[in-house]
């Protein structure tokens, strides 16, 4: 849920003016994303996506993020595309933000995935890594495990106030991923945020991939990691095999992992499930009352930490020998 | 802001079915309006609004509020025309809610509306009017002075809570409205919320008029005094003899006032501000916090109460002699 900056009629108007898209016809605020403020806008020429980035996104990365889109999609992965203005920018600036326009892509996301829609993603994540090979930018992972350290350090006091033990418990698998977090294993342009609501379909048709904010310059088999922690468990957080097969399969019939990449899944899951519980815990302590943003709660993430730790290998996620 | 209940693609799809508009290709839930849940939805023929009717609106009354934009569609007031599904119904049910598609209308409402604004909308207000006679349905004010009486009666023990002597200065005017307040008006269908952000233009074109979810049958220069307490009233709470004049004069090149509604203006915009105020103030006192709707000041409406209160005629809001 997120419009946090309403603009005015006569400022976007003005700010179109810098486009070769039509007149304009309406925007909506609408309900998506959680870091910015995003509209529906139709003009003479269709529907776009206007986005404001707010403040927890940096002014800097934009370029990266940006062009990785417009980078991504001339390789065919299927993704928003921003629009140059007239003067060739992807960029301009409305209500005191920088702003930008990205074509509208049909689909929806699946609120309730299935193992179909796993396989896709598989599929999509192994060509948007090897689609990104030549992207000549790059952007550090600012949430890899330095980043947590911050982010736990804003939160380690009041942990326990959310469940009774677990500032030892967190303490206690960060000793483990410091010591054995590998770092040599193919990496490259991941998408690093890879959740349902960020994977449209059509059907069972994968439509596209949307928010590129998180990307950056990661380990390939954090990113499957990732997107087996947001899309492989039920409800009641039981860890669904057939799901897992299915979003490695997917994968493998793209870009196969490597015995390296397979051995450290247990570790990356459960590092990654670690990132997400802390920016939730973060945002739990920290985030405002009474905000838009409906808070997630972290313990989700707290019990798929659990999951992992007991994980033998990666056998158990559902991967099958290449 | 408004998206109360989230639903599936799913869930969706099977609702449209019952439609004839193609196939579903995406929708997203817009931070509009404030009692429903919205949705932008595109299929196949174009795009329309979904909307899910949560608990603030009483089931019976939608047959008066959808059937009331199609018999004004039909006699040329341009607003969302509620599609009909393929048993002619134009209601379902959708996430255990009343719901309904209605056409999408194109335009922006006026984040800072002008005095052409002003005059676009006295002619909009006067015409819906007139279109409105041969409407067959009918549908009392549930917030006219009786509706009041019940919201007072569960907010006047708090209401010097939010400014010291309200209870006695509220309790005061509903003495005087009561005294007042004319009962032989010409009367028929009306707005009853016809704000800023219920009114689209395109440039200084009025587009059309949205959201019929409080139009009932009452005085039609009520209409007009909710109007100027909308539309005519500065951000530092002055109000604008311009606007008023342009939106006056735009009502009556349509429909003209007659001296009976001339004089009851001055009432009828002081009860106008009290019935806002004091839904304003139940919200402030009875909202939730953390809900996803901002809540708007009731003291904005106090000061357009006192500012009606020391208006001596009808000419002090613009109006000219016919």
């Amino acid at each position: 849920m997120a419009v946090y900056t309403d603009i005015t009629e006569v400022e976007l108007g003005a700010f179109l003016r810098e486009y070769d898209l039509g007149e304009l016809l309406s925007y909506k605020g609408i309900a998506e994303g959680t870091e910015n403020s995003n509209f529906i806008v139709h003009t003479g020429s269709g529907s776009y996506i206007l986005t404001l980035y707010e403040k927890r996104v940096e002014k800097a990365d934009l370029p990266f993020f940006l062009g990785l889109m417009e980078h991504l999609a001339k390789r065919g992965v299927t993704c928003p595309l921003p629009v140059h203005r007239r003067d060739g920018a992807v960029m301009g600036e409305l209500a005191g933000r920088p702003a930008a326009v990205i074509t509208f892509l049909e689909g929806m996301w699946p609120r309730r995935p299935t193992a179909a829609h796993c396989r896709e993603v598989g599929v999509a994540l192994a060509s948007m890594h090897i689609a990104g090979a030549d992207f000549a930018l790059s952007r550090p992972n600012a949430l890899s495990i330095d980043g947590w350290k911050k982010l736990w350090s804003g939160c380690r006091e009041r942990a326990d106030e959310v469940e009774q033990g677990l500032e030892a418990e967190v303490a206690a698998d960060f000793a483990a991923l410091e010591a054995g977090w590998p770092s040599d294993l193919p990496a490259g342009v991941i998408h690093a945020d890879l959740f349902p609501d960020n994977v449209f379909f059509l059907g069972d048709r994968l439509s596209g991939l949307i928010d590129f904010y998180f990307a950056c310059n990661d380990a390939f088999a954090y990113d499957v990691a990732t997107c087996l922690n947001a899309w492989c468990f039920e409800r009641d957080h039981a860890f669904n095999l057939t799901k897992g097969t299915a979003l490695l399969a997917g994968y493998q019939s793209v870009r196969p992992l490597s015995p390296a990449e397979v051995e450290a899944l247990p570790l990356l899951c459960r590092g990654s499930a670690l990132r997400f519980m802390l920016t939730r815990l973060y945002d739990w302590l920290h985030g405002p009352d009474g905000a838009m943003v409906k808070k997630r709660d972290p313990l989700e993430y707290v019990r798929k930490m659990r999951f992992h730790r007991q994980i033998g290998s990666a056998a158990e996620y559902g991967i099958q020998p290449q």
